[in-house]
């Protein structure tokens, strides 16, 4: 039922071969909601489908990059029904994108153009790469509210900043600013806010440019999974795989070949066309 | 046999809301005993137990922090006999200890306001926030008393300082500085011994204020566990029931409204009435 | 079909208690071949065997570390046959040496006297330190080759220098600068050219000073171990079993007897007799 000519709560912007998801209901500082989730989700779903496509930036309309969940609902925002035949509970929405991030076959970088709070920022950890303003600041703020961290939080952010540091914003939420957040490794630069969306673009081609789209789709992917294996063993196994695989690729000769005759590589590999199954 | 009107060998004391452990057996620099590891271990579930308590200090009497196991009896400290009938070792006191802080419902902070060797630095490791004096050094000391270390801090130390340094200061085991804790993350700030039991307790304050009780332990919890998670599904179904029973709770309400009308917040769940099962 | 005075590959020195581990095909950089990863893992195999060998560093030859994998077959290099009965693909070589250096029961330091690339620094990352010369840079260049991670480094890399600098660098596969490295923790010290030999040759012997061999290989085996191990709980069962097992040693009785009497230890136990079964 939504109003044919209201604008989409996420905009896809393409500059050449980076695609940007632009947050965008700035009258509610970019406020979440599970039609922003399932939008999201679906752009990703978009982007990983378009072999044109060889990077994703996501960033927000207006001062703030997200307030969190909207809450017009006000103090029933969060009250959900179980399943009325199996019990079961709603998945988690942050998770869900989360999640969805988690796969992407492109790198993710956050441009984050101000402040972040609650899944506004948990959303944010899942990325390759976070940029922010210095006008941005960080809420965790879920105690503040009677919640939890969520957007698979609790497993992205202490393997993000450390436990040390988890632990202490999550659990007493106060506000953690742009300086704090680069000093612990939550996000890799401070730029002024005009520079945010400049600076992620030029990121994302750097991490982008003369490398094989399917080398670096299995690459994003072993290193993520692998952050939580139990042992190098597994890793080998699945290394091994795609060693393999990729071994007897027209992406491997020519990315050899190309490196031995000193000029840019034109890899043909496509990532559309599936990836090796490496994990087993 | 105990004598009647000796000193306990941790002293339990109030300042409001948060807790002080205090190690007690300054004559011998708190060196650790079973009967000190038994005492804080029930100190802990005092504190657990008491809705009263929302976090909980652990600093030492004089001018050490812990020396680590007294070592009074010379070099048969560490023999044990494994059990006649089972051949079952009997579990390390430390990391009985470390186990019990790791389930702790309330934040912990270490008030280190001296040196601390041994089990009286790895049992710091599960703790929240370290906070140490400049006359703070800290000895990984094992493999130069023929031991390994212990108090689970082969699974702690990596998580807070990093394989690197954790490798190099428990193989080598020389002492380190607290300007180097500082810099490894080991400690989140250095502060004159005169000061630090009082940086504790604000840090204590200030990570409690505000927040809800339940909301806070739910988030200790998960943080720390989901820390060996495998993958962020996990935390992904973990996250989604604590969301869900949160979300209908009256902390919920209560936070959420608060916040929209630019109020401090007043929760009325209480840890001791029993926490959701988050972990499945 | 090795001509009969080659230099080997690999040379192996002695300086007291250390050995080196020189990589030696200067004309090609150090590149790396099946020969070298076999031979190094020989020597690998030597040095644990040898109780009078306390650490192993590893340098290279010439200006280079080690430039990655010989690219003298050129597009070919990388194409192998699965096994024809059962399909096996064959292991990754720079996991096989991965996993030996994992296994060392000797701390291992690498002394990275130049440029380090593919193969070349991923087979750093499972060693307790790594000293690099300010010459030195690091290329994670697989993706630019057409290939993806190796040598376990999907699993060693976000492990010493985090998720974020992990897939920042194997994405993107740019040049990391010496300095960069430091910053990031990748390498313990950057030193001039000219001193990185010595500098960890000086740490090597700082790391088994007054150490108790068999207790410096138990406590590199369980940090690095319980690097990937689910929960504390595990830890704590090795590490009592471990802390039973030395609590009765001779080494243990003579490390607390040198700390209370003032005196450096003299300790007995040999890593060539064998260590105790500490993982059940």
């Amino acid at each position: 039922m939504t109003e044919p000519h209201t604008e989409p709560v996420v905009v896809l912007e393409r500059d050449a071969e980076i695609a940007v998801l632009r947050l965008n209901r700035p009258d509610r500082l970019n406020a979440c909601t599970v039609e922003m989730i399932d939008t999201l989700i679906g752009l990703f779903d978009v982007c990983d489908a378009d072999d044109t496509i060889r990077a994703v930036v996501v960033t927000g309309t207006g001062r703030a990059f997200c307030a969190g969940a909207d809450l017009e609902s006000g103090g029933d925002t969060f009250a959900a029904t179980a399943d009325a035949d199996t019990g079961a509970v709603p998945p988690d929405s942050g998770g869900r994108l989360a999640l969805r991030i988690f796969r992407s076959t492109k790198p993710v970088i956050m441009a984050i153009n101000g402040p972040a709070a609650g899944v506004g920022v948990t959303m944010t950890l899942p990325a390759d790469v976070r940029i922010a303003s210095d006008t941005a600041k960080f809420g965790f703020v879920f105690t503040r509210r009677g919640l939890v961290p969520e957007a698979c939080s609790s497993w992205f952010l202490p393997r993000v900043v450390g436990i040390a540091t988890a632990v202490e914003w999550t659990i007493g939420a106060r506000m953690v600013t742009a300086s704090e957040a680069l000093s612990a490794g939550l996000v890799r630069e401070v730029v002024p806010a005009s520079a945010v969306r400049d600076r992620a673009m030029a990121i994302a081609r750097e991490m982008t440019a003369g490398t094989s789209p399917v080398s670096v789709a299995l690459t994003r992917a072993i290193m993520w999974r692998m952050l939580g294996a139990p042992d190098p063993q597994t890793a080998h196994h699945a290394e091994s795989v795609a060693i393999f695989e990729r071994g007897s690729s027209a992406d491997v000769t020519e990315g050899v070949e190309a490196f031995l005759e000193k000029r840019a590589p034109s890899f043909t590999g496509r990532v559309s066309d599936g990836l090796p199954e490496i994990f087993g």
